[in-house]
């Protein structure tokens, strides 16, 4: 039986026992979307990095870098932070260094905190990777990395998701209220989650920037079967 | 139009505008829901203090000291945690101090925070209280206390109860993600709330401490029209 505990803001971390459990990290609109494609489209790692200073750094070293802040892609990086900018090969055995808004931070607060592997969540590949979940049997943590540390829609709506695929498994064991708000809220979604998702806050900002495009693609589920995580430094394919 | 915002613990307060808008503290099993049936039941005030010392300081000056800690009632103090103990009398014309393990603690922190008025919610007065809301007409935010910071499903269930409410009145500005999702929970769990809640930590928390009575009363509606807020350092009928 897997143990499941939701935290719904990366300011909810410090409440949970990290060390040694599976730590899903979870910003669907749009770094572990972006990630997940980057390694699926044959990216060799990325590295998820908390500064601009950092990446630039990253880049001397021969990494691609990659990022935005504020929605905005960072002046004078090679790409900014949408999926589509990961195909037609750009990236085939490229090193990739990544610093987002949010989720990037989570990534690093994860593996600081002990965590087993931090994985990346995206719909992209949500049944391989409760399938890897499944088969490595470790107690999971899905930490949602909302907007600023404001809890968000998108990334409940995915930890609901994936709870529901877990549960199916009948393997899951719950005792965490913020689990039973998200499976409630997917529920609600899971007809029509595009739909459901026009009314979030971050949805709203990334319409005003053009993404729609990339929000449909961050919502599709299950485009590949590459699973993505991190052990130590840098996140690759694990399965 | 009242802007309302759901924050969703206490840890995440330090997000929100606090600033001369109304906070709604939430603890419904049990502080919130105990404050309101003291007033109700005829204390003159109660006031929320965060140590037991305090609490005993004020005992020195002739309040009626209650509280608890993980549940249990505090050694030496004249009350626990429970709204029967405010009834028959007991409270008339007495001041009280109360001391829980999260709700008064969210009561002094949106004082401290700058809050115009600080309210104590509760389904026993939620219309009341809605109604209060709606003719202050002032920015609303509504603060589950959670347990120990993590979040619960007794209280966000509130704040989708009462944010349904001011919706009903065709006021409410949504912007927050949270609301949405509390609305989302509250409308799953609306036909039966007591038996939705059988699965909350705190439900269960509480079940094993023989308290299925205070239960059943802190999720009863309407039981009275009293609205409970502080505007300094006491809490008070305001209506």
């Amino acid at each position: 039986m897997i143990d499941i505990e939701v935290v719904l803001s990366p300011a909810l971390l410090h409440l949970a026992e990290v060390k040694n459990k599976n730590v899903v990290v979870i910003d669907i609109l749009r770094a572990t979307s972006t990630i997940c494609t980057a390694i699926h489209e044959g990216a060799s790692s990325v590295r998820a990095v908390d500064s601009i200073d950092e990446a630039l750094i990253l880049r001397n070293q021969g990494y691609v870098i990659a990022g935005e802040r504020n929605g905005h892609k960072i002046e004078g990086f090679d790409m900014g932070n949408s999926p589509f900018e990961c195909m037609n090969g750009l990236l085939t055995d490229k090193k990739l260094a990544l610093t987002t808004t949010n989720g990037t931070k989570c990534i690093t607060a994860a593996m600081i905190a002990g965590a087993s592997h931090v994985i990346a969540g995206s719909f992209l590949n949500i049944d391989a990777t409760a399938n890897w979940l499944k088969t490595d049997n470790k107690a999971v943590i899905l930490l949602c990395a909302g907007w600023k540390d404001k809890v968000n829609l998108e990334d409940s709506l995915y930890a609901g998701a994936l709870s529901k695929k877990l549960l199916n498994f009948n393997q899951l064991k719950l005792e965490c209220d913020s689990t039973f708000m998200v499976l409630d809220l997917y529920e609600k979604a899971a007809n029509n989650i595009s739909e459901y998702l026009t009314k979030s806050s971050h949805y709203q900002r990334l319409s005003h920037l053009h993404h729609q495009e990339d929000m449909e693609y961050c919502l599709t589920e299950n485009k590949f079967t590459t699973v993505v995580g991190q052990k130590n430094v840098e996140m690759f394919k694990i399965n």
